[in-house]
């Protein structure tokens, strides 16, 4: 089949407004980072999942490769179309609807390209709790989350996104339709099927619906900043709060000097409540109780830690305003440290009980070979996963910084990471970024078997090729 | 290579003892419910995971086909030979150390044979919880466990056993490992090999050890049983407990008029505290806190439960003892139908939502073709698992019943369960026991992504054949 057949036959699949082949269409194929521009022999919108798989069977039948996109909201160039012009963008953005929400069973069923705030409100609607939260959550789409497995600032209780999923719709690259909405707790009949494909990155078909888990919403919230002499505190704190709180411990947050430095300059007007220390660490807690309930708890908790001598002060927020302007202050660091320049970003993650050794060690390393290189170190300490950036020395020209030296850096923080049992991508995937490095970095054998999956689920290697593997 | 020298080879990797050809062998042929009965060409029983992979390279070598076995406490048939007499049986509860137990991560790293209750008990002496717990859990092994998705009493709130798996070391049919034990909580570095193997039955390869989650032990763990006119009320009381107790509601078990009544014909020494009703629920609390806060969000709930007339009466466990009654009486379900002879079981799933109008189903065209049969109705209602068992009608004889009738109860319950989009194996597996029911039933789709999985990492068809696919 030739191209301009193929484009007449999706054409008629989706209707000729939902082929773009002209005008501005960087909204598809420039990614939100503006790191990597493609170009599409055509973005194509279908608006069904019949449509989907009618669209795949036709790109199968052409051989001319899909790359599925859903918020083009990802930070790794998994998304975006390469600059050959020969693959088609499959937008997923239309297939938006809420299909149900199951109360009894706690779950909802979300088409991909509902946008991850939408599903949020419906489920919020319903007075239930869809638990998955992160920055990107209005204008990234549910398929997007789970094609690339979400992280987020709710993991350490709710999981990643794959956590989150009962069940999934996927269109396979032959345009064959997997229904696996069950919504199940418990079905042992076969290979997890799903899991496999949460986390693919659009490499071995393309997810049009999901079954996400929801939860009774907490009756309060409540936050707190507690200060830390060391990483080893900050650890031990950790334990001493899920000791105490368990589930309800539903955040936890480190934030070193630097960071918090960083949103002071460029962000004067965020009260920061407590005076500077080596560590910051923002406690929330999800309480099923009441508010009278959750300030008993956090009492109680800060005064052991305090009496442990594990934080040297702490501050509860009194209300709600209070709560949100420390969340603020942790959202405020990726702003803060763009507004100080470029930087070279790391999203790695370690055993929670590794954390103080690795950064100990990645930083004499990186001061060693760089020195002044200033640490924007912050993140989810409760997860083991943090962005543990390196900003340029004070006086470079960040741009230059970055440019000479960024791989060296790379090199520095990996290894590191790897003497820790860690991972190089935490929560942000592969994509076309990170693409060498696991082909380097990840065990031959865990290699072997995913390319031996990859060539039999696409055999063809028409799935958002070059990505991944 | 002939088998006589295969044997030689395997004797010079894991010694001449370890290597069983003669005498009894049942312990291994035979599974424990006496259903399957194989012969094998040797047990093995490697020692170490390195033991392991030299096995597995010489049956490759040999190709010579590898069943897996731990426990040997399946339900399914899937972890005993065929009768063929050409099979190795790899047995790997001499692999039983808990390698790590990692305090501040909140994980530790166990051997596949380790036998469930030592790893508990290992995890208790750190103060900490490892929370999965089944009926079997003094000889089934943590190998198993994984390789068959086990479920148990705790799912609603902690998981299935994969729910609770950080990471995998596995040994693929060729005779490679793979080290996929980092014990992360965030790690997206390509497919997840772990959960593809979590639940796989043994046929991708040998799960030889696993890091688990752990959680804080509860301060307090407290039981009650309330008493409902209905199964929409043991649903809305579910509901209505997650609202109030959200993760501390650790149980809620559901036991028909007919259950109970086989345990007080069968056990009348355990003290059945409420009244007979159509349904009792035993509903359990861990409690982060203690005792005293524990009883006042049961009061509380079991108090709004009674005036929303979803419950008729309850009663609160006052003592450890209590509450081990009460357990107790749910367990002895499985036992006391034993005694009553016979009986046709299943393990079904559906929404939970979906319950009320399964059972309705099911009863209504069980009554129609067989009039009498008694229902043995329990289970996990929590995580929408049915132990939807059949027991023949007074009168009847057991075996003759069984024999005569189960295919067609089978045909009756899953078809039911398919027309309220549940699963036929909720938690127990396929194995040999359910794979022409898997064939039947599963989408094609589906069947078609696990068979091309299973031929692109088990090319030579050696691992567990005949088995699941």
């Amino acid at each position: 089949m030739s191209h301009s057949s193929l484009l007449d036959a999706l054409r008629g699949v989706v209707g000729p407004n939902q082929v773009l082949t002209d005008g501005d269409l960087d909204a598809y194929h420039l990614d939100w980072r503006q790191r990597w521009r493609g170009r599409s022999l055509a973005v194509v919108r279908p608006g069904s999942t019949a449509e989907v798989a009618a669209v795949l069977r036709l790109c199968h039948e052409a051989r001319v490769a899909v790359v599925p996109q859903g918020g083009n909201t990802g930070l790794v160039g998994g998304g975006v179309p390469d600059e050959s012009g020969q693959q088609i963008l499959l937008s997923l953005t239309r297939l938006q609807a809420v299909r149900a929400i199951d109360r009894a069973n706690l779950t909802m069923t979300v088409e991909a390209g509902c946008v991850l705030q939408v599903a949020q409100e419906a489920a919020a609607a319903a007075d239930l709790l869809l638990p998955l939260s992160l920055a990107s959550e209005g204008s990234c789409t549910i398929g997007g989350n789970l094609a690339t497995n979400a992280g987020g600032t709710q993991v350490l209780r709710f999981g990643n996104a794959r956590e989150l999923c009962l069940g999934l719709e996927v269109v396979t690259p032959r345009g064959e339709i997997w229904d696996g909405l069950g919504g199940l707790r418990k079905d042992n009949t076969g290979y997890d099927l799903r899991h496999l494909y949460i986390g693919s990155e659009g490499t071995l078909g393309v997810i049009t619906a999901a079954v996400m888990r929801l939860y009774p919403r907490p009756a309060a919230r409540m936050t707190a900043l507690a200060a830390c002499a060391s990483l080893e505190d900050c650890v031990a704190l950790l334990q001493l709060a899920q000791a105490r709180a368990d589930a309800a411990l539903t955040g936890f947050e480190a934030m070193n000097t630097f960071s918090l430095a960083l949103v002071r300059r460029h962000f004067p007007q965020l009260a920061q409540p407590l005076a500077p220390s080596p560590w910051t660490v923002l406690l929330e807690l999800s309480d099923a109780q009441d508010e009278a309930h959750a300030r008993t708890v956090f009492e109680g908790l800060l005064e052991a830690a305090l009496e442990g001598g594990l934080i040297s002060d702490a501050a509860v927020a009194t209300s709600v305003a209070q709560s949100r302007t420390m969340w603020q202050l942790r959202e405020s660091i990726p702003l803060a440290q763009a507004l100080e320049g470029l930087n070279i970003k790391h999203d790695i993650s370690v055993p929670v009980s590794r954390i103080p050794a690795f950064v100990r060690q990645a930083d004499a390393a990186l001061a060693r070979a760089f020195a002044g290189a200033r640490l924007v170190n912050f993140g989810h300490l409760g997860d083991g996963n943090l962005h543990y950036n390196v900003q340029a020395p004070e006086g470079c020209t960040a741009v230059d910084f970055l440019r000479e030296h960024e791989h060296a850096v790379n090199a520095i923080v990996f290894d590191a990471v790897a003497a820790h049992g860690g991972s190089f991508s935490a929560e942000h995937g592969i994509g076309a970024l990170k693409r060498d490095e696991l082909a380097q970095r990840k065990s031959p054998v865990a290699l072997d078997l995913m390319r031996a999956i990859k060539a039999a689920l696409d055999p063809a290697g028409l799935m958002n090729p070059g990505r991944l593997l």
